[in-house]
């Protein structure tokens, strides 16, 4: 018999947030919405930190933020620069603090008094700003103005370090809400995820509905209750019997679901941050943890959590590596054979395909486990992301991707990182602090022994002659 | 024809809030949650801040929250001194930053530096410890203790400093959302307000519901999304005929309502803050300005907002004048004459009553317009609370509030403010930077022109004999 | 981690039901509506079944209701008569319908033109009334007028026909939506509760909060989608380590709640129907069996489900027997020792109490297994209300009540009725077809053997000395 | 500032109804869900109807109904020809019934006993059937189902006039609930809207959109709290600035929107009935009626409600007439004009559009003002639903609908119908007591006055030359 009863609390506050919705937001608007020069915008900056902006500060929060976002891009940046500047800490201020410090000594109060002196005004500008309805979202746009003009305007630097503290404090992990999307969630918030999808492109609602609607399909995403019209996070989800080496099977649109009763694997096929004025502030380790807690729940038969991922810099990697004739991984025959991957549609040829997937993989291996940057951390963004967060590197996967955008970045290649609970924690530090990668046996064992040549040998351990050892560099 | 559609993306976001209710947090209990000693808290504490820290942190934010509730004083204690000493800001680091500063000159990016150096290490670990479920509840409970054990621990001050920091982003008005509370509201939300109602006690369930279930009343609260079954602050409002004088007849449980449509008057009557752990993170303000929008909504013929406020430092202001032999309020006749209300229940015999109301609203005028605190202020907090948010001291009404609590604090003395929207600002202004008060000239009319005395004179500027002229010290 | 994601379809449906609260309706309230006289309210119906009736059928049902609802009595019975009389079916087209089936012979066709000439004209008025907003609810209250007056007006058993043909339909079990009731419901919904519980009088709202707030207790009722701040029935239930034999224990207010994952037993311990105008379409037997499939689901290790029933029946009945001289159940000494239960405050003496228990249960299996009514039914209502359900009597219970009305009606005695899974249906069968009743055999070994007499014997079936065979009359 | 307040008593509802999704049911499929055969399924219907039906109702219910959806056709065919046989009245006790009736005299008494004897006993079976989840939707189906074989199995007539007295019960207006349809959404009931629209075709999810998103767009629906996620009947809307005569600019997705501030019209410009299983159970002018309320009060600038609605059977008309030469409409002129309608494209060529234009708008007001089936009503069956409804039809626009089945339907012509609030009731009354048209003069004055010809004339009433009085037959 169907669930009836619900949680009455949570339902009691239904209603409270309509005002933070682009419906609400819009009844807000009034005539007074007018565009701002530059200098209208400082000023009304400087009101809203007087006492004035106390008695009317939602009204003038507002005004400033409609009117900066209907400024001229000359304005808004004039404005951006007066916060660094004009809105900074009160340095004669700071300077009597750092003088008591210097003579006093470095007292718990003499450093709360600096705390507070060096705090830059537009801080509490910016709080101020967030009275506004929808100020949160108007800020979170502003941020990414800044962050777009970094470059150019490096006093913005200061700036963007102030907007990284308060949305740190505003966007805890405390204040984000786990929710399922499917298919009957409203509209609004599905043609988001369709925009914002980073990994594998949503063509359209077909497509959309493909992923949400069967009943082996999951989605999640976190919400902020400020921002409750836009997901800052989501992920895809498939429930499937085993781990799966490509992609395309995943997202066939006439493949035969199955019933999520049988499933034993639950794979993540795509993350995809959402708010370009969020970056920096990271969810995604809290999503996939508290999705594996969910789907644990929901279905006790599935035992393994494992990712589907792109591998973004490998192509990339390899091109340098073959390019570099000091590289030990490659000996000419290796760099000649590997003269295919730049023949279109290769990876429709089956005899191509085989003969390039026992050079390709030792050499993928060798990009996950041996090639570093200048932190010492593995080159590969994603990789770097799940092994940061427990995650193990189980295996790669030949001809993974075969879409445009898979040959291009990875020569087809994907990867699969596997969350095994148990060692989630261990694998987090020894990658923390010792940069330490956890990987699959299977994994390391595809390494390449020696440069790799075009000499016949196995892969998977299955039939590859002995490879040369080429530590790279 | 009633209403029946509603903004569905409110209702999107109905289910999001279970797992922050008390429920959701019961959920979350686990048989890890044990009372903890001061050392095991404080070494959660450092692991949660570590590395370690960041794999698990929403279990390790949730076993110190919770070891913390469960541990005995002195542990809990222990901790928050640890939080004052052991947790504060990096100092070799901050000196290090300080040399740079004095040495360097006061750039953008050495004041940048300086914040950064100064920021305690608690910051983070009380923004850690809001990941865990319940985590910001437990948090307010935190900074409540840390505030009663103030007096004795002054070193707290600078934890309290932080608390104070934290949650003025947190509890930023743009994350409250204004909620109306009436009959329809679930029951764990109303025995709240029984309980937190400070003005005018509710006395059970019965009195609770004359407040809220008419048609003529109203009642507003703001709530956190984090903490949902908890309103922050809540304002009670009758919507009347008139301006009332009395509180009894607004809550008598037998009176007859009459139709909103009627109404001309808003009355606040009672405004009661709830979360002792916020204490100095101000909502009244925005709360009694977007009641008053909201009101003017729904009911365009409502335009008069005023309240009906107690005047809680009145009679211990008396007892002082009236012991102090200097003052130059007070001749010996009217001393003298005060004598009544010492006497008990005073207040029902008429005759005592209208003698003493000539004496009494005169004072009742010196004590609002002329009694001053050190920072010349209105001895009387709602006073301040009223006139810093713009208000106006509209009409003092003698035997308003003829309750024991009503005659113990003020001799029944109750009191209008009047929010004339266009006044707002300029009232705000005028006191927030000249400590000026805004009053009706019908008060003004009542200060005493010279000592008061007992001879024969009318109040209320019908009758009354001339004054002298008694300039408060 | 706490659940977060909820069904989203059913959010989608929060707002839909505002129109049909008592918010929703008395924002239709408007000056038509005033009281009407019985020939107004009979012109209205005329015209609302008429064409013109089609075009305003929604604002003339509302006046037509709203009239009635102000009407003097004798106006509203007035109408009630015209109902049975005026709205009956057209005689003249049935007498056709009739003369053509008994000519033609008893076609299919001849029989459906038969049942429609034969539909009374108020079936028809009786749906178009339903259009007003909450003329649901104002039809279910006529209908409680209509019982109301059947014993002076005996014409309206035809119209209490037509009430129950339609509410059988609008209040089908497929209409009816499960619903927890717990401390976070409405409180508007709560006072209900209160108002409508009819086994054990909830005394005030604590006494409420006792009965729905602690982890080992349970509320849930059946709404209609028409009628939704009114319950139609709902069932207290306590989760329990074993069998109760006693009510007090369960109601104490200072009991210990127990963890709901303990518990071995499900106590429905008091059910209510709400809704005299509702009387005779049952939902007990529907809301029984679900709540059973709740709890099972929630709380798998819940594997006893039993009620502790009141027994309203046994004084009366037994008062009878000990009136009848002839009855074969009690000789003279049983008759002489059983006056004590004519003292007042027997039960609370010890020694009186064992004296008489071995002779009160007996008598109530008796009362139970062998007294019938005229159907052949056991006399008790209760009993005929689980039995019929396909519950079995599982023990009776001495002083399991001693609340005044415990004592009145039942000398204190509680059952418990045991609902077994597997035996439900065989129960019911053998129950509704051969008014067999279920009983554990340790009852049927309770029953007397011979006319009861004082003589020294124990209960419980464990040493009694044999009884006589005393068959009822 | 925006609304932030709601109605909690329809949020304390908002989870009622999961158990009514498509979600909630698919919890409910079990493994005893098997097709059945035609003489499983009778068997189960008189189980359903017997005493073990009663303990066990919803189980059966389920089972018969998922046996059913499941079964084979002939299987299905077979137990509805046992609906309209086996579980017809009882006739030996309607014969007695009968007797008596026709003995005793048609008192009330005996029509009440013929009424009980009359009904067949498959209404209680379709009762009982909806007990199970979703039951109410497969009902829905299976009436489908025998309005499909109706030609073929006329004895299904009787079956479907149960389903018509039960569904008009069942969905009383009174049960229905009007809901805003838009952007917000959820998706699965929005696909429905595309599926369902049956006037103007959605084209896909961007057309969708720009139906529901913009400001100046509505479309509203009613909901059956037993089948949540259907609407039963939509009706979608534009805000314009004036009346419209033509579809295209109102669909088109490149237009701009207008303020809805500074609409003066609202256009019921489709309006879609969606469940073939509910055809004579009829909810549009209801539908109607509360949209005009409901625009009303969000809108009150808004003053003119009209549609913009097809002709479907003018051009069918236009042929027959055409083609019957004893037509006092055509002269042979015109008949040979006309032939520039069987040319394809021809509303793309300016000429000749504007050569037909006086020739077609006379022949469309004959054809609404004086062309009538055999109930003496308008051929057009839009025009019977609208004027039925009370509006008036307004104006007559050519080439309204460009679109290849507006061509083929009504050679491009549509019309506008006005609800004037305060006309309503009469034209109603008008035409259902005596077929009496209502329409605008202009519309009057474009019926040919004699039989149509090509000479020069011209349109509108403004200068054509004077028409021959042509009367239809």
């Amino acid at each position: 018999m169907p669930q009836a009863t619900v949680d009455r609390a949570s339902e009691f506050l239904g209603g409270l947030f309509t005002s933070l919705t682009e419906r609400g937001r819009s009844l807000f608007k009034s005539s007074s919405d007018q565009p701002k020069s530059k200098d209208e915008l400082i000023a009304l900056g400087e009101a809203l930190l007087s006492r004035r902006g106390e008695a009317t500060g939602v009204a003038m929060a507002h005004q400033l933020l409609s009117g900066y976002d209907g400024a001229a891009e000359d304005d808004q940046l004039g404005f951006l620069d007066a916060l660094a500047e004009q809105f900074g800490p009160d340095l004669a201020e700071l300077t009597a603090a750092v003088e008591n410090f210097h003579v006093s000594g470095a007292s718990p109060d003499a450093a709360s008094q600096l705390l507070k002196a060096a705090e830059p005004r537009r801080q509490e500008l910016i709080r101020r700003l967030n009275l506004a309805p929808g100020g949160t979202a108007s800020l979170v746009r502003m941020r990414e103005a800044v962050l777009t003009h970094l470059r150019d305007h490096p006093q913005l630097r200061n700036v963007d370090d102030d907007f990284v503290h308060l949305f740190t404090s505003w966007f805890n992990r405390g204040f984000l809400v786990l929710q399922r999307i499917d298919w009957t969630t409203p509209a609004n918030i599905l043609e988001k995820i369709i925009r914002y999808e980073q990994v594998h492109a949503i063509r359209n609602w077909d497509d959309l509905r493909a992923r949400l609607a069967p009943a082996d399909r999951r989605c999640y995403g976190f919400f902020h209750p400020q921002l409750v019209d836009e997901p800052l996070i989501f992920v895809e989800v498939a429930l499937t019997l085993d781990r799966p080496g490509a992609i395309a099977p995943l997202l066939d649109l006439e493949r035969a679901p199955i019933s999520p009763k049988d499933a034993t694997t639950a794979v993540f096929y795509s993350i995809s941050n959402t708010q370009k004025g969020l970056a920096g502030i990271s969810f995604g380790n809290f999503l996939i943890k508290q999705v594996v807690e969910e789907i644990k729940r929901e279905l006790p038969n599935v035992q393994s959590f494992v990712t589907l991922s792109p591998v973004p810099g490998f192509a990339k990697w390899l091109k340098q590596e073959r390019a570099d004739e000091a590289s030990a991984l490659l000996d000419d025959s290796a760099r000649a054979e590997l003269a295919v991957l730049d023949a279109p549609d290769w990876q429709d040829d089956p005899e191509r395909a085989d003969h390039i997937k026992p050079l390709l993989l030792p050499l993928a291996a060798a990009y996950f486990l041996q090639a570093k940057n200048a932190r010492g951390l593995p080159l590969d963004p994603v990789a770097r992301f799940h092994l940061g967060n427990g995650a193990r590197l189980e295996s790669l996967n030949f001809l993974g991707d075969r879409s445009p955008n898979g040959m291009r970045q990875s020569h087809g290649l994907m990867v699969n990182y596997l969350y095994a609970l148990g060692e989630i924690e261990a694998n987090h530090e020894a990658f923390a602090e010792r940069a330490q990668i956890a990987a699959a046996s299977a994994v390391r064992k595809q390494l390449p022994s020696k440069p790799l040549s075009s000499e016949p040998r196995k892969t998977n351990g299955k039939t590859s002659a002995p490879l040369a050892i080429a530590p790279p560099a």
